[in-house]
């Protein structure tokens, strides 16, 4: 079957889904982005991927060509035309073709569809190991397309024996590159950062689906606290939610994934799988 | 008379300059370039371009998959091929187009030439005006794509009635977004960043031209240093060298541009004319 991507106001074959070479995200890394999950050719969690990409919209001072409706109507229509029951959306902003290179002009936007991988099932059973690096990434609440840090780490994280990164700047830890972070404490609350982190939709889930079961608080943990902590885990849209076992080569609680983590692994995943509130 | 712009291993016409929406500039804002000035058809300080060229690409993790002497004869067959006499040629390269979205593949890599249009010259006669912010770039040694924060503050360039940016951290004064930044102290020393900056091909051209004429240091400057300077100015390829006659709406010495700026910019003029060694 061939497979189709949306670029400005047409569908396209996928070989045919390009951009000039002036376009601002080529020129200076100027764009925005979100990404979905699509199951049984359902969007989950559409309106809160919406939300946030006319969020990242709004902070980045570039307007999206399309209105939300328009957008939605696409989203249907490529998962219709490519035919994919289980996928990836991705909606992708860029800068435009600015004659100067640098001033912003018409946004170019282009919503493709990618079949999903699941994360392998190991990293869910044994947990993955993270390593600190200290960074903050840039203009945190948007979802900018600046992934230039974790490319770069990837031989640092290698290096390290790690599965990813961790981010932390002036003694508090924000997020992982494209996860937020949590940890449950010895005291069994459940903590995680508020500020200066990309607000992930999963996160938002979890911190709903805590409620009833755990004191949830929001706040600057630090990187001690982390390797103290009696349990982690990291989430995100494509992970759902995957346990920390490792920080910095140190084993966090009894390095195995913990109970809290597994509760909310299960409650968060029933909401994933059917778009549901929690 | 049409033009043509060098992608991969072909020229193609201006419209033809295309690359697939899975390459990682448009993905993940990851890519490098360099950019150098032609007069008469003749690449100026092209060995230093190079070198820094491929000195981004070592910082990047990300080889340049044209030999140095392919891209030699690449750039004079461009500036034949479109018969401007005076222009500007970009060298970029990318990330190249990655299965899974974030691993580093074949790079692309893009020659592209423009028109080049002088600076104002009433900008030389009368300086410009810079406003502080704090920042730092990423991977500062190379000259990445990113440049996010430059094109996000053009409302606060705005804002602030200034002309561009002067990014600080820690204290100390680093670079302008595409300049770096210089100040003659009132005991008459020229003082610049000497790490965390991208070091300029002019930078290095008015270190040297200052040898005989000034003492010179590169040392961290703090903002309370530069807003007390007896002259300030800016420099790069585009602009060779620009009075700075106030930062932060303070006028810098007496406001006009001062005989220290005036006399390095007449000896960096001489050579950037001809590619000669000052």
């Amino acid at each position: 079957m061939e497979s189709f991507v949306f670029i400005n106001d047409d569908f396209v074959t996928e070989e045919k889904g390009l951009l000039h070479y002036r376009d601002l995200s080529i020129q200076r890394g100027y764009g925005f982005f979100d990404f979905f999950r699509v199951r049984d050719k359902v969007p989950i969690f559409l309106k809160e991927h919406l939300d946030r990409l006319f969020r990242s919209s709004e902070i980045m001072h570039l307007s999206i060509p399309l209105s939300r409706e328009t957008i939605k109507s696409v989203i249907y229509s490529l998962i219709s035309k490519n035919g994919i029951s289980d996928s990836g959306i991705r909606i992708t902003v860029t800068g435009g073709y600015s004659g100067n290179g640098y001033s912003l002009t018409n946004p170019n936007i282009i919503i493709s569809e990618n079949q999903f991988t699941e994360p392998k099932e190991v990293q869910y059973k044994e947990g993955i190991r993270l390593a600190l690096y200290p960074y903050q990434r840039q203009l945190p609440e948007a979802k900018t397309i600046d992934y230039l840090m974790e490319i770069w780490l990837q031989p640092y994280i290698h290096l390290h024996a790690a599965d990813d990164i961790l981010y932390f700047r002036d003694g508090a830890i924000t997020e992982c590159p494209r996860s937020n972070f949590f940890i449950v404490t010895t005291g069994g609350e459940i903590h995680t950062a508020g500020e200066n982190i990309l607000k992930g939709v999963t996160r938002s889930r979890i911190i709903k689906a805590a409620m009833g079961h755990f004191e949830l608080k929001e706040r600057n943990i630090s990187p001690d606290e982390a390797l103290q902590a009696s349990e982690a885990f990291i989430c995100s849209t494509t992970k759902g939610i995957l346990p920390v076992t490792v920080i910095n080569g140190k084993p966090i609680g009894n390095g195995k994934p913990g109970p809290a983590t597994q509760l909310l692994g299960r409650l968060v995943h029933t909401a994933q799988m059917t778009g549901s509130e929690v």
